[in-house]
């Protein structure tokens, strides 16, 4: 990993807040940005220039390797306040560990913990006001990693730019969610790229998605491109799928994320004394048990979303409709996932990371 | 497809050219670029304000989606100056078509045909002193689209930039290329997008590449992601294997590109009577052939490449060296192909369009 040395991040701050523009109440997901944004640039062969600045447009060639070869990879994070101020991340480790993953595979050089770490505490210290306390706000984090050098050969680009934006969000899905089982098209590969958070596996699946979408359906589960025989993920979410009392979810492998919201929601489960199983899953298995009654819940669980409980699934053309739980494994782990993020429980599992 | 009505083409003239400062006998291929660009937003449902302006950086926001989900594709396309000053294309509706059909596959609104041709034309006419004639000597051109709406939340953008760029090039390999045949790592899953030039695909290959490069081979010639059993592409070319006088290669699918170059080829072939196969081969049949002396080349194909003999493959760690042919299929085809390109020859398939 190329580090910095001694380089101390550099900061120029905005002139005057665009906060008061904001309606806090009406945010659609990713969309607002805050005052500042982190950047700094892979040069030489180090990460150099650590830099936070006023966000805005960057100037960069349109010959830059990010817009013909997709070379880029990202994160999603979130940051919360409590009520008394105090601001949190959440396995912030966890998304540079799998940032530094994903770079390995995408041909671009990692980031070293020490900046990104730095990084973090200052860019939330400049921005902290847009971090709204209550249960559901949250400052969404997307640091990401595009390829810079000018060049329109295919290979791997000697430049790049790390970056770290911020938006306040609220819930990312309101209402209920509907899911078509992939039959057709797939997300992934096996010894392709679909457990990175690689910027291209998320442009391919738009065209699907919005098929579904044209049915009435948001979102796609992803099957095996092989046989579309075994359910992998939904593409912005790891999926679970309840039945009877028993909560499955696929492995990950080369083509299902390591999502960091799915392993959380697994450590719940079985703190909670809940019978997990993480292994494969075939549509059939599922069909069957929408069939005889004992599938009762299907939701998915990734960190823009949190957990979002899935009302029916579509395969073959036939809509399964899930029945009501009152309580839910879903609602359940939401409300224990939340409360920890937002510092209003006790967190036996040490993932709370104090900022602020 | 959403068409611009009466727009004429803005034209903004680099006060003063560069060419002056490039070397044309020392280009690396894709590095340097002319004097001017092109640029159409696609706003509010429509393509809009067409112009050519000096070749330059553009001013774009870190939220813009092609840097978070690659929502982009490109093509590449060549411009020939014969010795009396004329300028052609070679198949550019195919161009057109194809980039069209990368756009639907990655939820990207199609560009007009009218507007397509009117860009290159007006853009070669300015930039005409930077092709250069003679044989190997061509000018690059990379038409490409790139999602620019605002925001990181993983949905299609409403908001597009297409571009074309223009770059000087000399032949794109030089000296031989020795290639791995992929056991591990894939380039496209069944139902992805290996058909479509999305961005994303480039930028997946690189690790896996670097690691060929690593141990002495340039490229990497892609087996299907289920078994690594059948022969594919390789990335940046199709590829073409001479069993005794045979001429091989894989039929296109959703994982291999259809490519230009790939179907001048079997079209050429063709003419000659040279009995050309449309199939699946397997590795195995490959290794056997090498084994018993029928395998007698390996080629890729493409535009950036045209054509490019490839003098040794490696699979399951034995290499296995192509004997030198002379005359070769792929020096052959490639005389026939350039000349057609260069206005040296006749054009019996009607592939080359004059433009100046």
């Amino acid at each position: 990993m190329s580090l910095i040395t001694s380089q101390k991040i550099h900061i120029n701050k905005a002139s005057s807040s665009r906060i008061n523009d904001v309606d806090f109440n009406n945010l659609t997901f990713g969309s607002v940005f805050t005052d500042h944004m982190f950047e700094c640039d892979f040069i030489d062969g180090n990460w150099q220039n650590p830099t936070i600045k006023p966000y805005g447009p960057i100037s960069i060639s349109p010959a830059a390797k990010v817009f013909h070869y997709g070379q880029a990879v990202f994160e999603g994070m979130k940051a919360y306040k409590d009520d008394h101020g105090k601001v949190f991340l959440f396995r912030p480790k966890e998304n540079l560990k799998r940032i530094n993953k994903s770079s390995v595979r995408m041909a671009i050089p990692e980031f070293p913990k020490d900046v990104f770490f730095e990084a973090m505490h200052k860019i939330l210290e400049l921005d902290k006001d847009w971090i709204k306390s209550g249960l559901g706000n949250s400052l969404y984090i997307r640091p990401f990693v595009m390829a810079t050098q000018v060049g329109v050969s295919a290979s791997p680009s000697n430049a790049y730019k790390f970056m770290i934006l911020l938006s306040p969000a609220q819930a990312y899905y309101t209402g209920e969610v509907r899911v078509v089982i992939a039959q057709q098209y797939s997300r992934a590969a096996d010894g392709g790229v679909g457990f990175a958070k690689a910027a291209g596996n998320y442009g391919a699946q738009f065209y699907p998605t919005n098929l579904a979408r044209e049915k009435g359906f948001q979102q796609v589960i992803w099957t095996d491109s092989n046989e579309h025989k075994y359910l992998e993920e939904a593409g912005t979410m790891n999926v679970f799928f309840r039945i009877n009392n028993t909560l499955i979810t696929a492995p990950t492998n080369d083509r299902i994320l390591d999502g960091i919201t799915r392993k959380s929601v697994i450590a719940i489960a079985e703190k909670n004394n809940i019978t997990t199983e993480v292994r494969k899953i075939t549509v059939s298995e599922l069909v069957n048990a929408a069939k005889d009654g004992s599938l009762k819940e299907i939701f998915g669980a990734g960190t823009a979303a949190v957990i979002s409980p899935v009302s029916a699934f579509s395969y073959e053309e036939t809509l399964y409709e899930l029945p009501k739980q009152e309580p839910s494994f879903a609602s359940e782990f939401k409300k224990e996932l939340m409360e920890i993020q937002h510092n209003l429980t006790e967190d036996p599992f040490n993932w709370r990371y104090k900022v602020l």
